[in-house]
């Protein structure tokens, strides 16, 4: 089955309050028992080429270091040249996009899901996500989170350990937990 | 041997200095084991409980992603419906207790141990420690640290990336580091 | 060969703007794959001999928990009586020293490369890095972050998720991201 077509599936990609359904649950338990097969290959080109294969999209020149994590990998779109280091998790219940050239250090989390305000309604695990979608040229420092709805512009660098609560635009470090940006850094003229 | 009888457990758990004895250290070693053993089980029942035997007392609906890690496990007790992303990690040289209903996402760290503040005490291994209570319908985000001595309420949300250094009453969404009250959350009447 | 007559490992070392070369490569990928194997050895004697083998200089009494991580080991040097807690991670591009008594929390990252601010140089691979220098007596708290270029002197403790962004001097408590000095922590006179 094609699980874009499944109801909670297209409920949860569209921002909606969800229940995840029984197949959205095998296909997260199918990803997770791959993921712990697949981190544990240590010729990086098999790791490397079977864990992109249970990501929707990747370019060209994609390598991450043991281990990695995400949820379905169904929702995760990737540019070419993309650096993994230890230890990053992807959560994408929502759709995490990345563009070209990017870089993440060890640590790194992204989070789209957001659970209810509501702790009854917390308890059903109803959920609703927020997309992340990070631009070209981009460095997220070792240790840093980057959380629902946040999108990055190209040539932006995240400080180590920050904490990345709302979206910003091309060319700025930003840093601090929650991050703000602490200068600009236009790219050189040619 | 119940290692509750063991004179440096009756230390550590009651917040006295403490040095670890040998029947303590032989169960952090097993328990060490035990763990790197059963994070590598794929299927989700069989590892859940596999984990959830080794702690004092939990609950129905224990789901734990891979890799998990806490220290002795039998200072461990939680409630009902508990959930924990990847790579979390549980310090229980001291109480944690959790209550009902609680999420936690990935890399999430509770620090019950305090090693001494003196240079010359603090190499000998003699440490404290203090315990951590979580209330129900607690939600911790992702990357977030809970520190020792930390009681948390009911409905609490603690946002992806903080550093809980002291305790909130419930009904509170707190962020940041050090982590403080960003607004209140009072449940729905119904 | 001797990595350290490498022309790309002299150039990184000191400092200066480099491209990892085939050498490089050639190690990294030995080491990555090694601690992926050693990392699985539930031995803690076995365990820690190995990885210690990996590192440039260690001293007596070295123990880490699994899953420990590093970039080359060669650029590593540890005193006597380490204890690093689960899921350590340590960027050592550029040098790594670590003194006596020195203990590190779960989870905590030692960052020492740096790449490029402008977005066509990073693109290249092209990276610098700067040493982290850590004295004795040290504690890392759990989560915490050290950045390039950063040294540490004796007795100081980091707070559990720090980000420490530059030097401080002996005998401080520091906290907070950035971190600062919480306050002075000057040992007990005899």
């Amino acid at each position: 089955m094609d699980i874009e077509e499944d109801s909670s599936y297209q409920k949860m990609i569209n921002g909606e309050l969800y229940l995840e359904s029984n197949d959205l649950a095998a296909l997260r338990n199918d990803v997770r028992k791959k993921l712990m097969e697949y981190n544990r290959i240590s010729n990086n080109d098999e790791r490397n080429s079977k864990i992109k294969s249970l990501m929707k999209s990747v370019g060209d020149r994609f390598f991450v270091e043991p281990t990695i994590y995400f949820s379905y990998g169904v929702n995760i779109t990737i540019g070419n040249h993309f650096y993994a280091n230890h230890d990053v998790m992807l959560c994408d219940e929502g759709k995490i996009t990345i563009g070209n050239d990017v870089k993440f250090g060890p640590k790194v989390g992204l989070y789209t899901p957001q659970h209810p305000l509501d702790p009854s309604l917390r308890r059903t695990e109803a959920e609703t996500v927020a997309p992340i979608t990070i631009g070209n040229d981009v460095w997220v420092g070792g240790g840093a989170s980057i959380l629902p709805g946040v999108t990055l512009g190209n040539n932006i660098i995240v400080g180590a350990g920050s904490v990345v609560t709302h979206s910003f635009p091309d060319n700025v470090i930003v840093v601090g937990n929650p991050a703000k940006v602490l200068r600009e850094n236009k790219p050189k003229s040619k």
